[in-house]
């Protein structure tokens, strides 16, 4: 089963995939926890390239063939391998992500994004998606207090410097994707406390194991 | 106009793209020669972890992705603005080359690498393309002549077979590509001397300069 997490910024989604995982471990699941960007070696220097201030040049298709190649490395070293073995694969970003923040912040047709997607996912789809809704001002307010304790890099803050516009753009790409998507998409309330949400998230998991199990 | 060159190593393309530049300059036109991968400051450090042996976890994918994302990105900052501008772009390798490295070398199937051209060239398809044509005996042994150092060790013959076959792969795929993309393919024989090979290019060159201003 893959269970992918997403969101704007600081809406606590590493948080939940660390709980989650934990939780579900506890369980007697095999979990294997993962993120995009940088969910492999390979995908580690393609996200560097990506975040880096210093690349402001790259247009829109290169940062969409960028994400693709990340995803696909991804894919095959994690995602696939795992999934083979049974085991729930939880990834803090995934597809959508691109979808909603290369379609908001670059303009790039859904159309052209989506046939990206297809060629990378090869039907591949995840089987809940969490998407960790909160006001951008409350994200972004998190986002920079974690900067500034040191908990996230200077060099991959490109994103927390756009406007609140943009954000609130984020934000509404997420919502609108997640009406589109309605059977895999849960929205969480991420201004609630952690536990609460943990708690949530873990009933919703277990509720699609079930359905799953006596499918 | 967009003039590629394409081939396999040892062929001369890059002196043959000089050539043609300083020819054409000469006679007045405005030129631009570039190359992929690397066309570009982005590109750069997108062939640079294409080309580091410290990445051999890379997959066919991934590959196929950051050598589009490097397309994209030369495409965007080099070849449009020159051609929008009426200049002349002559490419040291383009889409042809991931077509048939791929396509021989990963396997990929040809409609999926066909796939990725149509989203990153979105139409735009060379004027003219020379495959520069030489038996990979002749271009390997030109490719370690200009590298080689010293004596070869028998570990490393070896790998002169296997990059025997693979280049004779190399070379057909060219040839079938050009066989079917035969309104821009022009067959150059590449065991010519080198000024020979620059004026029967710059001869073909013109003529289709000629048949687009009086088209």
């Amino acid at each position: 089963m893959l269970i992918t997490l997403c969101g704007g910024e600081g809406a606590g989604k590493s948080t939940q995939v660390l709980r989650l995982a934990q939780n579900l471990e506890k369980k007697g699941y095999g979990v294997v926890s993962t993120r995009e960007p940088g969910g492999t070696a390979i995908g580690r220097k393609i996200r560097a390239l990506l975040l880096d201030p210093a690349n402001g040049a790259m247009v829109a298709d290169t940062e969409l063939f960028l994400y693709a190649a990340d995803r696909a490395q991804h894919l095959a070293e994690v995602v696939r391998p795992a999934l083979a073995a049974g085991k729930l694969v939880i990834s803090d970003r995934f597809a959508d992500s691109t979808t909603v923040y290369q379609g908001v912040a670059r303009g790039l047709a859904p159309r052209r994004i989506q046939q990206v997607h297809d060629l990378v996912l090869q039907g591949l789809c995840p089987d809940i998606t969490f998407l960790m809704d909160l006001p951008p001002e409350e994200g972004l307010a998190r986002a920079l207090s974690q900067a500034a304790l040191g908990a996230r890099k200077a060099e991959e803050m490109r994103f927390e410097q756009e406007t609140l516009v943009f954000h609130r753009n984020i934000r509404q790409g997420f919502l609108d994707l997640a009406e589109k998507e309605k059977h895999r998409f849960f929205i969480m309330d991420a201004m609630q406390h952690p536990d609460l949400l943990t708690e949530q998230m873990l009933a919703i998991v277990e509720e699609k194991l079930l359905e799953i199990q006596t499918r």
